[in-house]
């Protein structure tokens, strides 16, 4: 059994830091005069209290020389839900003008906004108070940079699904740029904030309201979605604010670490990086024909079929999932290519979810030489990845990512339908939730619809399947093991 | 670029067998007074003089020391596919009283048939000539004799998904039971055909009429599921019959080669195998709760209930596709767990298409012992499979083999909506292809359905899943690798 005091007091201050963001809804509502302004104080002082109550408990606790490989696994999954937990308060118990939450659909939005993933059981958010809508926004975005913190301090560390393969890479290499992980950390908050910022003032320049480009730019750089309309990006016809809704989903979803070695002078960071290179190829390949495809079937102009086609695979393979155009009225082979987009997810070290280019990257090269085995069996073929050698620990890791990764969507999948629900729900809510990318297909969940309809039974284990997705897998699984508990 | 003459010889000597078995559909139309007895003598005749042909160009081609790697890679997709195309000409050609088919339809249900897939583009089956019914029916036969033959004698050779396990097994055990493995084909041959007579003598005591016993015997021995009626095993009302059918299936999802070690003396040669253990063990798992949730639900008495449940489960995991009752009548918690078992299959050595048992059990140990490094880095972990170790190579294969069936099923799933198909269409048809089951899901292809609405660039795409599927991907895939044809 782990030593759960340390991990508790990172509880703990995550929950105080929760508490003092629930004072900017707070505020907002006060100053336009919503009655939510008291529901986030209230929110806000009992998670002050719980979360200090438990620092106090635990704060004698601190141990020398870093977290245990098991209290390391606990702490990402713990730190997850027990935010969840808490910032679902303003869910429950705000002013909502046409419906009334339960703390199953208030725990629900709030996981899908933790995990920046956008799946909505809300309606009428275009009449809905501001403190609620900011809060839904900032919850993605918290995730999305809590995320980035994960992919780079803790999953290389527990050598899940590959990411060992980022360990050594962000120590070495960003030791002759930046000394020491802190200052990374720092250099990386700086960024999304700036960036954050940078978006909103685009959005706004672009025509939205100064409230609705703060939202808007809180879920793009989180590949999050929650939107302030029940239209998504739809409530917008500016050709201009599609264009940079497309860029900065884009922006959120490369490698943060990047971005810190380009600003410190090594330029071409980003373009000489292999998952980068290979994402944006990628896109341009699925874009370019699927747009040419859509101006000749529906008569568009070239340049509104490019851009609806750009926003739309963007969203969707950044596991964004603002809606904008329905692509599901485009015929069977949008359907198809959507639904097959939402695994792929982007870059590892961003803010997107999904199985991620680079195990993509790894699967390839695996396949490569296991054929090239097949026909020459005592031939020895380089399985190279950018400038290192790939060793059987992070292809074995790679590998078992996916079967772990379709295990769970083929459960989930056969779940959702014993609770009743039709197959396309079942099947398309299981991967959206699973790569966190937010909308499903059909009528229930598609783009124009919600999640409001499903039995909570279903909200719960979709909401599980969002921190799988998030946490990767193994992390939240491996909790499961009886020996992870024993010895 | 491999020697194609030895190849070739052997092609030619299988088209001249095929000739030889269409002399039994033209013997039972003449006999039944059809006119399709005519059609029979023209393709037996053309197919014998084109193998004879290729036979006499080919002959004096026999090479010393068995086949290279690549000639045996490039064997059984010839063998099959060659087949096909002549075995195809009963079905353009012959008079039914409800259609007449292009050659894609006929290749269609030629490839159906070969590789005991059972997805069926005709209708009108109950007023069919007898002919054409046998033919479909030895199709599915040959079909299943020659994939054991193939999972026995040719897979283990070239390393296929991890079916070199079975390389020093088959030869190692064996030996000491029978000196040769021309011993063991004899034998497997023999037992093949000894069951299905005994099959069809059961299903004729049963109550069907001595063809439809044939038909059936046929077709349920290769879980292959063509039948004599439209309404397939639905035609019958017998519940004797239905078990029958339950038990023959499952008799031909079992490996063939501990058949001929129990009849040779080891009387615990099936009981004892890991695979067979597992396979009857997830069989019961998922039939009893089945069962009294369908009694339940549905208000039948249990052994009814249990019938149909057992009947169905059988039918789609073994790949066989009989129908009986239209379980997507069940309700979604039906559709799903069905939707699920397409993929799984019976035992490798059998008849049954699939992913298959034995690569589950490896699954299942790659994934264990992936954990448990994760909880314990520095730890060694036996990875034993029945009484063997496992190497890389092994696991390697096989979760390769998972990856690229998902991999295949995904980009079928998209090409298929790229023609037009809906989604449930799509998804179900490509996983029941590939899976060798038979029907798929929804109102186009369901139990109750059948293939014959789809678009002919469709059929022929599922005609290379259910190729693809059968011959177990990779001796499908290997050659479309240019490395394979180079040097």
């Amino acid at each position: 059994m782990p030593n759960f005091r340390p991990i508790l007091f990172i509880v703990a201050v995550v929950l105080l830091a929760l508490a003092a963001m629930m004072l900017i809804p707070a505020a907002v509502d006060f100053a336009y005069g919503n009655p939510d302004a008291e529901v986030f104080l209230y929110s806000a002082a009992f998670t002050a209290v719980c979360g200090g109550a438990l620092a106090l408990g635990t704060r004698s606790s601190r141990q020398q020389g870093g977290l245990s490989l098991r209290q390391a696994f606990l702490l990402t999954p713990l730190t997850w839900t027990s935010t969840a937990v808490f910032a679902a308060l303003p869910f429950q118990f705000g002013h909502f003008p046409d419906l009334s939450l339960n703390y199953t659909n208030a725990f629900f939005e709030t996981m899908s906004g933790l995990t920046a993933t956008g799946a909505t059981i809300l309606v009428g958010l275009d009449r809905m108070p501001e403190g609620i809508l900011l809060w839904r926004a900032l919850l993605q975005w918290l995730g999305g940079i809590g995320i980035i913190g994960v992919a780079i301090a803790v999953l290389p560390a527990l050598r899940v699904g590959g990411m060992q393969l980022f360990r050594t890479e962000s120590s070495d290499r960003s030791q002759k740029v930046l000394p020491r992980a802190q200052q990374i950390a720092k250099a990386i908050g700086a960024i999304y904030v700036g960036m954050t910022t940078i978006c909103a003032a685009c959005y706004w320049l672009a025509g939205m309201t100064p409230f609705e480009a703060v939202v808007h730019a809180l879920t793009s750089l989180s590949t999050g979605g929650f939107s302030t309309s029940d239209k998504s990006m739809g409530n917008f016809e500016s050709p201009a604010l599609h264009w940079l809704a497309t860029l900065f989903m884009l922006l959120g979803s490369l490698p943060f670490v990047l971005y810190v070695r380009t600003l410190n002078g090594q330029r071409d960071a980003l373009w000489k990086d292999s998952q980068v290179r290979t994402f944006l190829g990628f896109l341009a390949a699925v874009i370019l024909p699927l747009s040419v495809w859509l101006a000749l079937k529906q008569g568009y102009e070239f340049h509104d079929a490019l851009r609806m086609v750009a926003f739309n695979v963007v969203s969707v393979v950044t596991t964004t999932g603002f809606a904008y155009t329905d692509y599901t009225q485009w015929g069977n082979l949008a359907v198809g290519v959507f639904f097959g987009l939402t695994f792929i997810g982007g870059c590892t070290g961003s803010t997107t979810g999904g199985i991620k280019i680079f195990r993509f990257e790894v699967m390839a090269i695996v396949l490569r030489t296991h054929f090239l085995r097949l026909v020459y069996p005592r031939g020895v073929f380089p399985r190279q990845y950018g400038s290192r050698q790939l060793d059987d620990d992070v292809l074995g890791s790679v590998v078992v990512f996916f079967t772990l990764f379709f295990t769970a969507y083929s459960v989930l999948t056969i779940a959702l339908m014993a609770l009743g629900l039709d197959f396309i729900t079942s099947i398309s809510a299981a991967a959206s939730s699973l790569a966190n990318v937010g909308p499903g297909l059909g009528d229930v969940i598609g783009p124009a619809g919600t999640f409001s309809a499903l039995p909570d039974s279903a909200k719960w284990l979709l909401s599980l399947a969002m921190l799988l997705g998030r946490l990767e897998l193994f992390t939240v699984l491996v909790l499961f093991m009886p020996q992870f508990w024993r010895g």
